[in-house]
């Protein structure tokens, strides 16, 4: 009997659409929501900044709820740059992480690499590699994100 | 006047080509040749490891001249899982790094994650991300890489 998909699945239709419920949902901290975006492929990937290779949904689900035992991670997605070419795009994006401690604000960035696959039930992340970056990774005001191809 | 392609261009048939004319230029320190495996475009991106996101040729190139400098770079690309979709590939790979010295044989391990476009001109590497891994990255002999979709 075919599984109900969830509602989110519908709501794919383009890498925009992913990449947005991706961040939204480590924001929310909702695993089910994250784990909605992968394509259904044994050789999806996962590098979390420092961390291995995490290959297929069942390490990479395992990963995150790992993360989500200490709550939403609150982080910004900022200085994208995007290729697009036929059934697939390419998305560089810039983790801000902000944390407040009592000490004050701390900030961490994480440099992303995030590629999406036009697949039979619409566009899904198949690869997240992310590591360690710095301010300096944002684009200057001059370089304005665009689509080529 | 259109320019002669060099003659390297043509052999890049499949995401594999592209790889391993990349992988062949690393190992030689052959410049011309491992900008020949990028795609024309604005947005293609490498990360180094620990190093910060590059994005176009110039950046790229430059980056590559300064570690060439030190010569070619001992590396062997193992541990492959890839992932092929309609006019994209995206190519898990585990670079293992050998130097001799004095004191004997030091590996290095590195994770990449390699994105390669089928284009006009053919298949053409549109990514690479790498980042510090470890042996354990390599994969296990039960998981034999293989090609879905």
């Amino acid at each position: 009997m075919p599984r109900t998909k969830p509602p989110a699945a519908a709501l794919l239709a383009s890498p925009e659409d992913v990449e947005a419920q991706f961040y939204e949902a480590l924001q929310r901290a909702d695993l089910d929501r994250l784990m909605a975006v992968w394509a259904d492929d044994d050789e999806i990937a996962c590098v979390h900044p420092g961390g291995p290779r995490l290959s297929g949904h069942a390490a990479i689900r395992a990963s995150f709820e790992a993360i989500f035992a200490n709550g939403p991670i609150p982080l910004q997605p900022s200085g994208q740059r995007r290729l697009q070419a036929l059934g697939c795009a390419v998305h560089h994006v810039v983790e801000h992480i902000r944390v407040v401690e009592a000490q004050g604000e701390r900030s961490a960035w994480v440099l992303a690499t995030n590629v999406y696959v036009k697949t039979a039930q619409g566009w899904r992340m198949v690869t997240h590699h992310a590591s360690p970056g710095s301010e300096a990774d944002l684009p200057s005001p001059s370089e304005t994100p665009n689509t080529l191809h």
